[in-house]
């Protein structure tokens, strides 16, 4: 068996949206196989954070299907903070496939890679004002335009979970501290 | 043994106030029993959450004999938080008699029990201005009157355990970062 | 407010039965409240702990009642473990109200509140072969006599959760490990 | 979108085995699709427990590609364990695609997935007693023959990783216990 | 064995500063032994905690043989958090030798460690304002002398780790949110 | 600055004893500093592992300074479990000074540490059969001669904390089980 040439993409992906496709697509370019590392598993029903690992799973495999991206060539792992930076890369390491590359343009991930060793690559990302699971949770909120920029698969998963009450009733101050 | 019909109160309750006694008395003419959850059980000795989950049982316990209200009708259970929103109503559920409808204000509490399937109300307050814990602690910390807003189970407990000085102490700015 | 003479009796009541509630009668002839501690609050669903801290305290309050005992004088509380023995009077502390005498015939608690500085008394209990958990574990398994070791009131709730068959279905062998 | 028929299978996978393979033939032709849970994500580098989650992740996914098992039928999520039984299935449920039926011949998963409604399906495994990663684990150990008990897939990643060394170094005795 | 007197100092020592050592010569000259508790040890690679423990504790013990300060009266002992309040005085005492006096300017651990009974003395800094972890670190970022605020030791880690480097990554913005 | 050759000795140290002391003796042969760490920092009062932490501290520091080591060339770490062994020598890098060699005669400690790219070596220890914790704590339990396995800095610390009496009392049979 050859050593598959594996990249590592991980974010948290609240929710998946086009910049990701782009960044697999351009990823799949070269390297073998992508694994896309679903980040702060744990999280879900905050302002920040609103959706759960397993709907952000959902999310990502149906806008692979949907964009035709093989999936024999990606793997999507959620991995759960464990609140210790130093020890971060082994959590990773513990749940996903090997893989000598990593892309990310978050600067705490590109900092602990490199320190154990780690190729780390950050990608150029599309337009990158308005693709931000920021702004897209932003528009949510304001009842703006958010559908455009992400998969037609991160639309109906937030519909089928109702995601967009979700998230306006979180942002609900509450009537008063108990 | 015919199935009680149960609710939930659950708060912080940093300090007990006259506010959740309120509730408490409401409540409990639409239900038989009400488990009253003390959250954020393991915290304690910060500004915003001074008192330890035992003082605060504490408080809850003599308010209630001092309002007269029968104890065969109420549970009041401490209950720690998860810190992963998804797993939080199973943890209640884990520490907590059985219940059907859940009393909070606070819209986190409102969308996780409503998503499980909880009927979930939110209480009217009465004079919520004055009647919130984040009141009462600054009226501590600035010596103005927060007695007359608890019972007074509160105040005794509060002396009792030099909690005015607690909470003053923890004001404090550090003299220079160690 | 006079301080209240307190005594702490802990154990996991896996589940409620007729020792706890001797201890409790005689403990209460000698302290002004008693504080009874759920342990192992987290664990259920195990052969050896099936049953959940709110199922525990269920029990514990209906058979309180059942028995005629005084709420005014109890405090139920669920405990969580917290695996490092050096912190476990803390972890009792911090949801506990305070209290002076500790009530225990388990050595790893004599041992670690004595170190605290706490009086510790071993009950002398009744009948001891016959009264513990595991001899009532047991004999639900086995489908002999345990109903009369317990109070109604535990009776009661391992019925209406079907505590038999959850604790019969546990003790199945895996078809094959998986 | 038409909601998927989906069921969950879980095990832990030391190693990934043909009755695992078996199981998902069976089930996929009951389901729209399946989730493949990986148990006990955060174990490895112990007898009972030898490969990490990533690891078994690669086993499964290099088997169902040998297998011709169509991947946009399948889901495969590493769960870690949550350590209180009661917490467990919404620890499934956040890192899983929302699903109906689950597949298993643990009675804890049986019992705990009944208890919150799921349909509880008991798979018949065929050669159950060679079928067992408790058998293959036993037969590396032994330099007996394993590799026809499991997909080449299998085989080829415990090569990769020196599997075999692995687990004949952890079954070594201490010297002595410094 | 006579019982030795000993102090407790505890502080991020982020990093090891100039004001540290003057506080622990102080310290010497009123108690036998010190011990010197590296805290919330289980942070690193963040702006406000970028070393490790392990970091920490090389700077500490360099500039201690660099100060000529006997280590036949010191002891530098990590200490992870616990985030319960209550039980931190006891996590202390878990990894510490015993000891009767607390050093520290920090409110909360003045507050914990009196709750606990322990006599708790707030040093006199020296030259305050800039001799301080935040000082240091804003110097650090800012290409401005630190240099002369710490050890030579202190020097020679941060060096040997590419120190600076580390905190002016972890200051970047990232590109865009994945 | 030349970079120090450090080697890393680990053990539960339950309690220190002379086979401990040899290990560090012949180890400074070969290194320049070496780092004892002192394993499963979190247990305590347990009959497997009596002693907390801050005792092993103590007892391996004044072992030392009986035995003449020079402790410029020593560091005494506490080290808790994470409980997840990919992690564990992350964990152990957090806490510690870099180390390029691993003194252990644990299979685990092996294996973990080779395949993380470490040089490990089995210390061939003297007079094994005796020269253990196990054994140590065995002569404790039945009266016999422990003294003399031992520094005589391990007999005076398990003397002022009592530790004999604790070794007994936490191998009571509990009376019947609450």
């Amino acid at each position: 068996m050859k050593r598959k040439n594996r990249g590592l993409l991980i974010g948290r992906m609240q929710p998946v949206h086009n910049g990701h496709i782009e960044v697999i697509k351009e990823t799949l370019e070269e390297v073998d196989e992508i694994i896309i590392g679903i980040g702060s598993a744990q999280l879900s029903h905050e302002l920040k954070d609103p959706f759960t690992a397993g709907e952000r799973v959902l999310m990502m495999r149906n806008a692979l299907i949907e964009e035709g991206i093989d999936l024999n060539k990606t793997y999507i792992i959620p991995i759960e903070d464990i609140n210790r930076n130093k020890l971060w890369v082994s959590q990773v390491e513990m749940v996903s496939p090997p893989f000598k590359k990593v892309y990310s343009g978050n600067s705490l991930v590109q900092v602990l890679f490199s320190e154990e060793g780690y190729e780390v690559i950050a990608p150029e990302l599309f337009d990158r004002k308005v693709l931000s699971g920021t702004e897209i949770r932003k528009r949510i909120l304001m009842d703006e335009d958010w559908q455009s920029l992400v998969p037609k698969a991160t639309v109906e998963i937030i519909e089928e979970i109702n995601g967009v009450d979700r998230i306006k009733h979180l942002n609900k101050k509450e009537i008063s501290e108990l």
